[in-house]
């Protein structure tokens, strides 16, 4: 892999902004960047200082392109540990694009997307897992991926990881330096500290792969269900949610004929709504798909919202009852809420006609008005209770990447694999074996095992310009 | 107008990107900077020498928000003047808001539009019109506009006005002067050099009045209407020019109804090109609306495209000819260009059919094929030709702005008035009236004479973050 090639991108969104920022990285990035830079100073970028900033003109030959601000930072004191400028330009997309094909001119590169970091990671400024939060870190869009992001950037994750590893590393020599004194039947390493060695490491990869139950929803929202006739006050249930008005509230009945997801943020995790044409039997055929896609979109929910209108519960309480009970039979282990709507408006009798009917149906049961916003903050606790946010709350290192996920299954697998060995007293050379299976798997987490189609995965992920 | 509170914006377009910028300026900001700051190696923000970057966390509370890079700015050596912050932060939208909400929490203010920039032209750091070029520049998005905005930024335009206030200015003073002894009828101010001053200035803002018919074309792109029957290749055409697919090239007739407008730099000059439904004769209602539009979009054209099929000249000659009499007759003095399609498939006879009956009608004549594009250049060359680009050529200067044209043009006024005065004998007393009302309308232009409602108009038109 080539990396003393100079490369250039746009490290701020495309579009109209005050200002941009163009990176450069390589050997040759602060020549390169001297090349086209007239100080109002006089200064040469080669001779400052790592860490400054210089203001000057970008020419092209005796054409001035911007008046900017250039950034040095001299490898290994830079984000991708190589020679680094940042050209701070006036926002204008034609200035950007003239600057960069300057550039290139000038001998860079266009960057691939996440070259930037994957040089970084390459000149071991992060470990693998760490490069990867910063995609991460990027994307996020509420608290809690933004705190776990955080977490693993700063290493967390993969230091748990890498001091495991060493100290299986460790066993691993032992027992395999047994194998050179084979005839003699030594044991270098001691078998109960071994055995409680992989005890420990079995317990942090349960915990870690289990926190990937919750990492993956944080990650990706918690996908909820709403479910219920048409004209019952989904939309405007949405709306009061979210605070704002995105969906279409309509007078018409079955006007949600599709499923229309949004996603809101509540106590710092990430809802996906996902509003459903119900499960009303009907005659019509576009309402029948519906139905068909409500019960696909229920499969897929974590947590379902079943909502009526409340006053029409005295005339339909039949077909209410025979509906959640429908959804409670095909999806028993579901959190279900059952959501009365029109609150504000229902009379005390038909209230206590409601609880008592409902409240054996074993489904939590909430009585809200959508319209006038009551009992919506009851909903959004409830939502809340589904998910266990205590790892988060007590900073607990959570799992969010398929690809970690994948090699952390993989690992446990292994070491439960030596541990039977152990147990079972398998011959020194087969454990040693899967003792360097479960090395490997750990090493791919945090990149101390990598090769080119795994980093080229990860990183072809990644913005162009990180 | 209070400019001691630090004001803070994101500098950065908003959106996805590797990374942002966030803005803090005022006498403040370093210190505000410093309070949410936490250094790699614990530094103080507050001692570091102006120009300098620093590593660290961003952190509310104990709670880290982003790993950031932060740039340090002392008053006046910033662009505001003041002391300024700028943080680079990873790009996710999530965290852009809880930095700027933290800094809003620490003493910060939400930058207006502009504020910026303003701040800079109150601190003296650029003068109005330079300020102005500023928000010329950021959008700018062709090598002309960008050219003037350049030169403008660079003081080339309020140098030019500013010196010529500054001789006025002494003649004034003189002037003035003789007022105090008004009864001894003495010329303190030499007539014949101040006539020859006010030659000077006239031939100056005749030019740069002159420059303004170029200027705006630039800044706001060259309007060509293309007229012709429908279905004759207007579209085709459009696309050869364009270089791609933008508008929908249709079989039906008369498919372009209404006028669509495509933008396309041609020699670094903005051009926008505008479709028309052409002006034949028809009984169709919407195509009778579609030719009233067609004459109001020649009226607003600097040049208008006359296209037709050289496979209709044979059976068509006439309709052609009296329709482009018609546009002829009704604009005298717009540029007209007769442009015959599908070249490509037309007969020799064909040709010089075509070129005798057309030669002689005062336009330029040109046989292209949209489709094979065949003399599509020729036909940019020709738009090019309409265009005064010798005063861009010579880095002369041009104004683009309306509010200088106004300016100018009022300047023009008051100093022909003072000329009249001169050449008449005019007591002294009113002279110095009509050159005081001269150099407000110069001091406007460069900001030296301004008002908060004037101040108020200019940086409404900026983005926030500049």
């Amino acid at each position: 892999m080539i990396q003393n090639d100079s490369i250039v991108a746009l490290a701020t969104p495309s579009g109209a902004g005050a200002i941009a920022v163009i990176r450069i990285s390589g050997e040759d990035a602060i020549a390169i960047g001297q090349s086209v830079f007239r100080s109002k100073k006089n200064k040469d970028l080669r001779e400052q200082k790592s860490h400054t900033l210089h203001l000057g003109n970008i020419v092209d030959n005796q054409k001035t392109l911007d008046e900017v601000l250039v950034s040095v930072f001299k490898g290994p004191n830079s984000y991708t540990g190589e020679n680094t400028i940042e050209i701070s330009c006036h926002g204008s997309t034609y200035i950007q694009q003239q600057i960069i094909q300057l550039l290139l001119r000038k001998g860079c590169r266009m960057a691939n997307a996440g070259e930037f970091t994957l040089r970084a990671f390459l000149n071991g400024k992060l470990d693998l897992s760490q490069a990867e939060a910063v995609a991460d870190l990027i994307s996020s869009d509420n608290e809690a991926s933004h705190q776990i992001a955080m977490q693993q950037m700063r290493g967390g994750f993969s230091n748990e990881i890498a001091k495991l590893r060493e100290e299986l590393l460790n066993f691993a020599s032992l027992i395999e330096l047994e194998l050179d004194f084979a005839e003699e039947d030594v044991e270098f390493a001691d078998r109960t500290q071994f055995h409680e060695l992989l005890n420990r490491i079995e317990f942090v990869l349960k915990r870690l792969i289990d926190s990937f139950a919750v990492g993956n929803v944080i990650k990706n929202g918690i996908p909820v269900a709403i479910v219920g006739e048409p004209n019952v006050g989904k939309s405007t249930l949405l709306n009061a949610l979210l605070n704002e008005e995105r969906a279409i509230v309509s007078e018409i009945a079955g006007t949600t004929r599709d499923t229309i997801e949004d996603e809101l943020v509540i106590g710092g995790i990430g809802f996906r709504f996902i509003d459903t044409a119900g499960i009303r039997e009907t005659a019509d055929v576009v309402e029948s798909i519906g139905i068909k896609k409500t019960f696909e979109k229920i499969e897929q929910a974590q947590v379902v919202i079943f909502l009526f209108d409340g006053l029409k519960f005295q005339v339909s309480s039949f077909e209410f009852v025979s509906e959640i009970e429908q959804i409670k039979n095909k999806y028993p282990l579901k959190p279900l809420i059952i959501v009365v709507n029109k609150k504000d408006i229902l009379s005390a009798d038909e209230v206590s006609n409601i609880t008592s009917k409902l409240e054996n149906l074993n489904a939590k049961l909430l009585l809200i008005s959508a319209k006038e916003k009551i009992g919506v903050d009851d909903l959004k606790n409830e939502l809340l209770s589904f998910v266990n946010t205590g790892a988060l709350r007590n900073n607990e290192t959570i799992v969010t990447n398929t690809r970690h996920y994948d090699s952390l299954l993989k690992a446990l697998d292994e070491i439960q694999k030596v541990k039977f060995g152990l147990e079972t007293n398998l011959s020194s050379d087969l454990m040693a074996l899967d003792i360097r299976e479960a090395l490997y798997q750990f090493g791919m987490i945090t990149g101390q095992v990598t090769n080119d189609e795994l980093l080229g995965n990860i990183f072809a992920n990644f913005c162009i310009g990180k």
